[in-house]
């Protein structure tokens, strides 16, 4: 992804960029998201789920937690899917992912809610959803944080959203039958099963995302399915880089390059 | 592994062989074990199990559903465990095990015991145990079965024995801060973490083993800690072929060829 400064862009590009912030080209339809470094910045977590996440015609998906908006915007182009929701309680984050939906003139397909998760039944219906994705913060609470009013801890450490609430969140917005997809670290896999099963959510499918054929994998990928029955795909891994130290082809696929 | 048939041994061999059954040569320290094609044959599975599972100086282990005993035999000479049991509920079964044990001369480290893990309670005392492993029947009770009462039914399928009786087992023999050992189907997954997790006993280190890098793990090897406190260290993969077709590294050493 090409980062371009906020001097220089087009006329709405430039109106819709504040101080601090870059533009980073998405490389695929054309898209673009904002960002600011000084903020949370998606990593590749989020592109792996755009990825890995099934959005078919006419489902209407939800992404919680969905920061700067990436991960709607990515399953906007990548999926058949209808309409696409993202909750983010961070203003900062949220008015970044609005502005993001406005550059890429997406505001048919993309809305994004300012507002907890924990909360999401003020704005919605239960079992109003098909699909809910979620890149949520991976660590426990409290853990080795200096400032728990820090916006980039709050992205990354269970501050204001836990798995819990997340799982919980899920499982009142999905339809019977819906599906939950999730990225998340390998060390929270018995958590993630644990809070899962106590919603009524099934793991059904799951991928361990690894550096390269000789480490330990950093990330997880889970589809989960509500009032599913219990069998588990545990899917081929996926390696991201080759032993020619390059994205293997999968990788590559991915990320649409 | 190479097979002799029951003639041309020598006496002591003969002498404990019986109709139908083989003697597989295990290729490490001068050890075999007896078999019976007409039952069930260990797999892969327990030699990768017996490679994964630590046993240290003074370590009491005890090995449930032990079928002919190889996941002690290979163990008594893979680590410095001080003395190994193995339970087994099938008459058959134990006898071969108690048979193998005597063959490798191994009685002053092994001792098979012939019940229902069930009832480990009458034959031993609650927390008197460092570790405990597992290989057990895979398959959720009585799915696609002709014949229930068919020895080699019993162990593949959770007949006399689920992973339920299996953790349970272990959480009655295992002191605090023991460890079991499991090897599992990989779709059995949050069925054993919630199970585990059920009886005290917390799911620590995880590794699954895929056929080659491109396929679906087979297998999931995995360490528990009664009384552990969350946190799972997903492993790095275990790959059995290499992109040559042949074993890899890893897989080698473990069989110790």
């Amino acid at each position: 992804m090409k980062s371009r400064k906020a001097e220089g862009q087009s006329l709405m590009t430039t109106d819709l960029l504040k101080e601090g912030e870059r533009l980073d080209d998405l490389e695929r339809n054309g898209l673009s998201v904002i960002q600011n470094p000084g903020l949370f910045c998606f990593g590749m977590d989020a592109v792996l789920l755009s990825g890995y996440a099934k959005a078919y015609k006419g489902d209407r998906v939800m992404d919680l937690c969905t920061g700067n908006g990436i991960i709607p915007i990515l399953m906007s182009a990548k999926t058949e899917g209808d309409f696409f929701y993202g909750m983010e309680i961070q203003s900062l984050s949220a008015d970044m992912a609005r502005r993001s939906v406005r550059l890429n003139s997406l505001e048919e397909k993309i809305d994004i809610i300012e507002g907890d998760i924990k909360e999401a039944g003020i704005y919605f219906d239960a079992a109003s959803f098909d699909v809910v994705t979620s890149n949520p913060p991976y660590m426990i609470q409290g853990h080795g944080i200096a400032e728990k009013s820090d916006s980039k801890a709050i992205a990354k450490h269970e501050i204001l959203c836990s798995l819990e609430d997340v799982v919980s969140a899920a499982s009142y917005l999905l339809k019977n039958g819906g599906r939950l997809y999730m990225v998340h670290r390998p060390f929270r896999l018995a958590d993630i099963f644990e809070v899962m099963r106590r919603h009524g959510i099934e793991p059904k499918r799951m991928k361990l995302v690894y550096p390269d054929a000789g480490k330990d994998p950093t990330m997880v990928l889970i589809e989960a399915r509500k009032g599913g029955k219990p069998y588990l795909n545990v899917e081929k891994p996926l390696i991201i880089y080759g032993p020619d130290g390059k994205y293997t082809e999968e990788i590559t696929e991915i990320y649409g390059y």
